[in-house]
């Protein structure tokens, strides 16, 4: 059986777009899909950067105008991967083209551009690099809370720390600005804590915040903290920073539940601590599990048990369901409406920093 | 040269009376004290267990009514290890009566009995038994931080969680009651992670918290959580709770500063994690520093390099800072106002849990 | 400029093949390579399994019969992913017919093999997957010794440990017979952890070894331990087994100098542990140095720093690396050379084994 | 109900006296103990050292002749804590005495003078400080292994590391001397690491070891390490220096088998690893359990759960049990039959050091 061909376009040419390229080479490596992936085009505004990216890559072409790429009728699926504030325009116009659109988190720089995109890609197949989703680990905690491993859950936590705002070198870049990514940590790292924590313990009720910003003459959030209330009882704390010196690339997050308990850290990718609070007292402890075996989420598709997974993997797995989704007209998740509730916690997370209290989050159901 | 006795009687029977008793026991054998210590009288409501103690760590009388042991010529020094809610009235009549007064913390169940313990010891010397202060990683990290060695202070970062709110079997204990602690997750686990933060970060000038109650007709909160700002321009998030179900005793801070990061945990009580961000980028990494050398707090008080210490030891080493103290006539912390500005943080934790916003930490000065 | 082609022939299908296949669609990502790799044929016993790797792989065709590889003219390099027992007819005949050969671990399945092996590919580019070498962890722990970072030697001690000899499942696959592998557990994990010690420590000029068979009617070593003396005056310990309950893929090494130690273990490849002794006492400490950042090596080839590799990347690095070795016809390691020393020492192993005393690794250069 | 006295004097005044008079103070407090103990007498051969340990600790009196002490009809146990080349004729002369002997390890400076020392104690109560084997995570560790929780064992693996040889300020004491130490690492660190494989895995049937010395004119090993098999099955691998730089006190075992793993180490020595291969495989991990449970070994006895010990702990808990063997009669392990076991194997690592073969342990029985 001869596969159909799926045509796609890249916007965007910088870091998040080498990763969606290797996806895009790498999925039918790892994944049974239903398309032949064609990489046609990568779209961007400096052309001797293109240049390099498609030849390295293997992008057939190169464009300087996404407004073309649009009104192709040779492109099936159009990967956004630009600022934020670029996002909605190109997505919405993609979606009224027909596209299937994939699109970089945050959706957004703000909910109104959310709410207008999620809108228009209502039927369209869509989706958003929520990658983080699809690590192993990851997947796995949200099977054992579902199975009730960990019983009623009491408390969520989550980190997510780097340093990047004290390196001076980069604060002059795009995502320091609120013109182009319309907010700082709170956009770039808390939206990842956040879509985690509505994947992993259902949705927020209310919320307190704070925002704060270091660096002198700087208009974005260098840290974003909050406390929240889930709707299925539990309660949970929120920090995000580009000023945790020491960390890198710190995301974890830890559920207590009335029978156990979970934690991640991204650091340890690969890992996946559970506490199992059912056993016999003196043989409690932290299991820490490496989640490569067969058994695991994706144990399939890439290498050996105990053989690890990097970077990239979450993003080729993410690739290769959503392929197989629209294949199979099957939902699939995080797309823009879910990266919408999302943006509706930030914006909330902004108004309660404002009014410096606890806010609704409106709009929101369980 | 003989050594002045120092007449001891101890206010308590339970947990943390034995604590008390083993370092007045201990305290010799570690430290070149000023005095010889003498266990002189136990104190408590119930005989038969006041006789098990006293014959088992060698207090040689015992008593069932506090007042008694105020009046008596006899006695020194009254340390105070009963529920929350009897701290004041002993406190202020052994200071009274001229007794060196040693507290349990939280220092009293209300900010009114805070304040008046600390006016009635304004001339007395006394300490509130904060023992973790004298965790030699602790007093480690305090000198790292003082020395310049993690710059400017960002983020501080702490956690207390324990289990043992989801353990029905301790649910009807006077930790559990307003009437006899006055508070519960916030004045048992948070007033020790604040006062950590007092001393290591400095004061607090606003917060924004909640406090939760898991249990049904339970009166006091199993879990607090707080945002804050601290003087120095640096942020915080605490959370404090007794349904952190998977972790026994688990209390953490950690600190990002411009020139590196401190990580703590109980659990690995004689370590400290100190990453230097003044190294070159490619040796930078949290090094797990083991505080048991010589050069370390204490280094010369107990064992050998890589020996390590256990829960008991800092209260050892509290006692035995304090009665020098004494005898040198030099300020001791932690004392009476140092529980206080906890007292006082914690009091604001209660108004801000109320009004659902920030509030400012009044009366305190950096 | 363009590049010449360089037509590769892959010799198994296997999972190792799998892993070589995504090296060969990978490099060119990453690696500024002076060739365009060209997947030309896929070979192997089963017809159906091989035209699903093709399939899935994009090799270009599928051959039964590796002897008619040898004499394509259009096959400039041959890759031998095979049983080892198979290794050396098919290296000699490619490395006589003028191929590039590449040679999965270990060489051979004896000595003589791998020396006859050795001679024919003398001039003839060669290489050996030993991909650990090529952890950047791996790499920055060589620089530091070379940089004189931990001082003279003493110890060296290395442990590969999984259970797969556990797994009743596996125990009639090629790698537990004799006649296919060789050896057991010395081939399979002992030749990685003896690779990486020559390659960081030196050569071994004696050993005292043992070899366990655990199962009952197994003819290879379940379990190969040695103890060993390195020319550079250090001792050493290695423990190789496939009965190593509890590990997955348990590849460690540690080195204990005069001015510090070095710490390694697969499961966390992104890290290195460093402990300097020739800080100050108070400040020593093991460091855990996330080894992603732009200063490390192959830190400017895969993703940012903090954003982990995974168990893949080695072997895109070794094959960059060695295909620029070629055009530049600069030497490479390791090569067949290198992987006939290894050989040598499983040699000695072996006949330390039987003999039950100490043997001397001859004509093994330091 | 009044309990006898047991008067005791110790000999010796280092740092493991002082060890040995904190657990006679502390005994009482933590253990029902059938005995007052009277810490009566303390002897050694600086008298103004003695002063200072006795006014510390509460001897009564000073000794500067053990064989004063042995005449002495007012003392009813000897505790021996002088260097090892003395311990033999104390011993003997205390047992022939007729008095209760505790003993210092290793039991010897030969397996002559150990097997004399054992014949001589054979009616009198006696043990011997193997301390680590009262930690609470080795006892249970040793309950889980008997209660068949990781079936049969197939690999066992010690090390104990310190770097005390690579410190210059310490070559010049006792323990680095052939005629008071008798022997180096193999007596000081691999004694311990000995006594635990034997207590955990049973005795050992032959082995292979090399004993090396770095220090130019240092007449005892710097390093011991040797491969052994045990009774059982099992093989193990052993490594004892004080070359370990980067370890102060590192001393580990792990034990794999057929149904899981085990894994200690003394820098946490309030933790236990265990690994259950018998859990579904996607469960499967090794989890750290916190051995402070009041349903493990000695929970009863020191603090709360989650409140950790420190190093004098299982001197304390190994002096109440051997108090209570004592008057109830009852067999106490290691006593100096099980020290007199240590002896021989390390005798048979000294004759396979010196014959570089593998050598049997005479005389041992499983």
């Amino acid at each position: 059986m001869s596969k159909g061909k799926l045509n796609v376009a890249m916007i965007g040419s910088g870091f998040i777009a080498k990763v969606h390229s290797n996806a895009f080479r790498q999925v039918g490596h790892f994944f049974d899909i239903p398309y032949e992936v064609c990489c046609k085009v990568i779209c961007g505004r400096d052309r001797a950067k293109l240049e390099t990216a498609a030849s390295r890559w293997g992008w057939s072409e190169v464009e300087t105008d996404w407004q073309k790429i649009i009104t192709r009728n040779d492109i099936d699926a159009v990967d956004i991967a630009v600022p934020n504030v670029l996002h909605s325009a190109i997505a919405i116009a993609a979606a009224e083209a027909g596209k299937i659109v994939l699109c970089e988190k945050p959706l957004a720089s703000s909910l109104e551009e959310a709410e207008a995109m999620t809108k228009a890609v209502q039927h369209i197949p869509n989706m958003v690099w929520f990658n983080y989703r699809r690590i192993p680990a990851v997947v796995f905690a949200k099977q054992l809370i579902s199975e009730g491993r960990i019983g009623q859950t009491f408390h969520y936590r989550a980190l997510y720390l780097n340093q990047s705002g004290n390196d001076s070198s980069k604060g002059n870049t795009w995502r320091y600005k609120r013109s182009e990514a319309g907010m700082g940590a709170a956009g770039d790292l808390l939206s990842h804590s956040i879509d985690l924590a509505l994947y992993l313990n259902g949705s927020i009720t209310e919320l307190s915040a704070m925002m704060h910003t270091f660096a002198p003459g700087r208009d974005v959030d260098d840290a974003t903290l909050l406390l929240a209330r889930f709707a299925n009882g539990s309660i949970g704390t929120f920090e995000a920073t580009r000023y945790g010196v020491g960390c890198q690339n710190r995301n974890t997050f830890e559920v207590n539940g009335s029978k156990g308990m979970l934690g991640f850290t991204l650091d340890d990718m690969n890992q996946l601590d559970f506490f199992d609070a059912t056993e016999p007292a003196n043989l409690q402890g932290s299991r820490c599990i490496a989640v490569t075996a067969l058994a695991h989420p994706y144990g399939q598709n890439f290498w050996k048990p105990g053989h690890v997974l990097g970077y990239e993997h979450p993003f080729i797995a993410t690739l290769g369901d959503f392929l197989n989704s629209i294949a199979r007209q099957e939902p699939f998740h995080a797309n823009f409406e879910d990266a919408l509730a999302v943006q509706r916690i930030l914006h909330a997370v902004e108004r309660s920093a404002t009014s410096r209290g606890w806010v609704s989050v409106e709009g929101q159901t369980a």
